[in-house]
């Protein structure tokens, strides 16, 4: 390994000129003014894969961004990786806010800024570039790589999903290496195991067939805005427990090994809520703030609407009301099982008189590796190795929906390998990466591959 | 009387003349391009005034549009009655929808039909033209006669009540006769004795310091939209009983002789419903929808937003949510003692981590005129008397600011003699009046003026 670290070592500075490249490209996938350079960061991704060595590289097209592929098969017998990373970045809005030019990287304080330094140009650099190395040192590939970079992370990955559908034979693989999350903590080694899945539902519903006076019928008529506030109150106890029926019946328990990894993280619950303004972690009994978060579901008000919302007095009991309600799961929760007892639920909850709708917006699987699965222990070793630090095991409480795309249509395990930081301003001006993990994500990532060689699918 | 009536009957046609003079004058007080408009029918009112016998005619200028007075004191030791009106109207608005132009009075199906006919020029013209008719026949007036007519009902009457407060002198009186509320029903003589009163408050709430992602915070944290709805049904019991301490320590009982005029009206609650597409009266128990609007307090939320309200799911934990609550009261709840123990109230239903700010937006009395009081007994007598009907004793479950402000500020019985209907379309396209109503209002106003001599204040 001494060979290809020394490598990533004597030529990160060259490596930071073509990082510098790519984050030049303004590939911003919502702005429909910057098709062509969605397209011509497609085609600078497709030439690095080449000159790194990856034999076969191809664009695909779609309705939207193209898909760029690549894949080195030289290594017959042996596991196979599909590393996925996409080229499109957020807005850069608003630019007075920017320190330097957001399409105009600068390196400063051992970082790099730049729209797109982290989230994810910077992050899936350093597999291409870990994987540069090994062919330069080694001349070939312990294993079989695959990659594939989409256009549209940022939109939906809409059509990354039609592609994953239609290319399963193409993408098949032993496991999917994404680095688009982030550290816990600066310089410690960090895989994200689990995500949660969601169920969105949107609320809406009538009283009277119009809007009323209150003074003319207040006291006398079903009020959808107090009858919503009723339902919604409904749906989670004095203890925060969700009532939903049969609502924790699929849940699975916390494992001792993810207690243990918690205990490690020596999670700062007072300082995570300070953060945010709050003194106290309001959720269900019997979980801390983290456990909530990462293995607990939960629910939520995303948003309410109905009557006069403007200045002053309006007396006013409305005909409708609305609202929005998002499910967090985890696994072994079904989204559209879920739906169903929640929309029984509400359904059971309405007064006489109030007719209620309600309508699915959007279901996310919840998904996990299990933490003692055999790829991520030799991620986990691979990290440790090159961080000088034991590998933390964190789980994310929000749904990435093309991780568990992944997981479900290729059936491999994906390795979050994180290598960015909360902090890096991702999605806001001054988005920067961190150069110290941008080389050791390199170096993790060649130790990862080399190592994988060995890995034996069960 | 008869030949009072005998006069009304024979110059009707010439009385309609000048109400449709009255009413081609676009008074619209909210509308500034109308000012002068406004102005100019202060004018013609005053005319008005002189023109039928009305000795002392004074135009005050306000901050806002003038006020028009006018008295006749003829009759020392005789009681004083002040008679109320207010020339200003509705915007027009939307114009396509009338039927004729809303300034170009048409008479047509026994109706006029103007902006203004019915709310309130064609009303307060009723007691304009009983008088002169009464000059006519006997050449004086058996009480004092005060005219007030204000130009800004239709937003707010706030320079009214400044003028109240600076005049109490000036306005003394033994009655204040109203005529700007509905009949019951078409021919049925009418008197509104009950207002309801109104406490209105806006309350925010603020959990975490900014917006949350729900999936990376979930489940641990207080979400203000849930906090807010969870403190909204608190505010009533399953009973429909509000739930604020001490809120129902000074509503008054309904008396005997109130059941048995609400049991004459034979109101047909299932009909009230079914207008407005409802099946259920749903409010406090062991009342009925009349009697819940009328005579016992509410609470209505008439407005609440926070989150999220677009197309689409977004998954977002606010760090604000707001709310509109009402409360209508009835004797002897005070609105400002209402409002303490609200704001009270709602402050010890927020939970931990969740800051409340209750503001007062408004806040009016209740008032009632005792359905037994002399006065009342006068009108309704007058009332039967011409309309050949019993009259009916109705109240009002909203808030008629103005009356309770005459009631409060000079100390004197306020008469709601209603000459309107419902379904007159005030503050609609197409208003219209009753002619038969009015020709009937001229009548018993002059009754009523008449049979007003022999009353002594207590």
């Amino acid at each position: 390994m001494k060979q290809i670290y020394d490598y990533i070592d004597s030529n990160f500075n060259n490596f930071l000129e073509d990082l510098k490249d790519l984050l030049r490209i303004p590939s911003i996938s919502s702005n429909p003014e910057k098709k062509g350079d969605v397209r011509n960061c497609a085609y600078f991704a497709a030439n690095k894969l080449k000159e790194i060595g990856i034999n076969k590289v191809n664009i695909f097209d779609t309705q939207g961004h193209p898909i760029v592929y690549g894949e080195w098969l030289g290594a017959p017998g042996k596991p196979t990786l599909l590393i996925y990373g996409h080229y499109d970045v957020q807005p850069p809005e608003p630019l007075e806010l920017w320190k330097y030019p957001p399409f105009e990287p600068v390196i400063e304080d051992d970082k790099i800024w730049a729209r797109g330094a982290t989230d994810d140009k910077g992050q899936f650099f350093a597999h291409l570039k870990s994987v540069e190395s090994i062919f330069k040192v080694e001349g070939t590939l312990p294993i079989n790589v695959k990659f594939l970079f989409e256009g549209e992370e940022e939109i939906g990955s809409s059509n990354l999903k039609i592609f994953l559908d239609k290319h399963k034979e193409l993408l098949k693989c032993d496991a999917v290496l994404i680095s688009d999350t982030s550290l816990y903590e600066p310089g410690v080694p960090t895989i994200t195991y689990g995500l949660r899945g969601l169920c969105y539902a949107e609320i809406e519903v009538e009283g009277p067939n119009r809007d009323l006076h209150s003074g003319s019928y207040g006291g006398a008529v079903i009020n959808p805005l107090n009858a919503l506030t009723n339902i919604i109150s409904k749906l989670k106890d004095k203890n925060e427990k969700i009532t939903i029926p049969n609502f924790y019946k699929d849940v699975l328990k916390i494992s001792d090994k993810e207690k243990k990894a918690i205990k490690k993280l020596k999670f700062n619950e007072k300082e995570f809520l300070s953060s945010i303004g709050l003194k106290n972690s309001i959720g269900e009994k019997g979980f801390n703030a983290l456990e909530r978060i990462w293995f607990r579901p939960s629910l939520d008000c995303n948003g309410i609407w109905g009557g006069f919302t403007g200045e002053g007095a309006k007396t006013v009991i409305p005909s409708k009301a609305f609202a929005k309600i998002s499910i967090r799961l985890v696994l072994n929760q079904n989204p559209a099982k879920i739906f169903k007892e929640l929309e029984k639920y509400l359904k059971s909850l309405a007064p006489k008189d109030l007719k209620i709708n309600v309508k699915q917006l959007h279901g996310g699987d919840p998904a996990i590796v299990p933490i003692d699965h055999p790829v991520i222990a030799i991620a986990s070793k691979s990290l440790t190795e090159v961080f000088g630090k034991e590998t933390c095991f964190i789980r994310e409480g929000g749904s990435i929906p093309i991780v568990v795309e992944f997981m479900k249509k290729l059936k491999a395990p994906a390795i979050l390998m994180g290598l960015g930081l909360d902090s890096e301003n991702l999605h806001s001006p001054n988005e920067h990466f961190s150069l110290t993990h941008l080389r050791l994500g390199m170096k993790a990532s060649a130790n990862f591959i080399m190592n994988f060689a060995n890995y034996k699918r069960k």
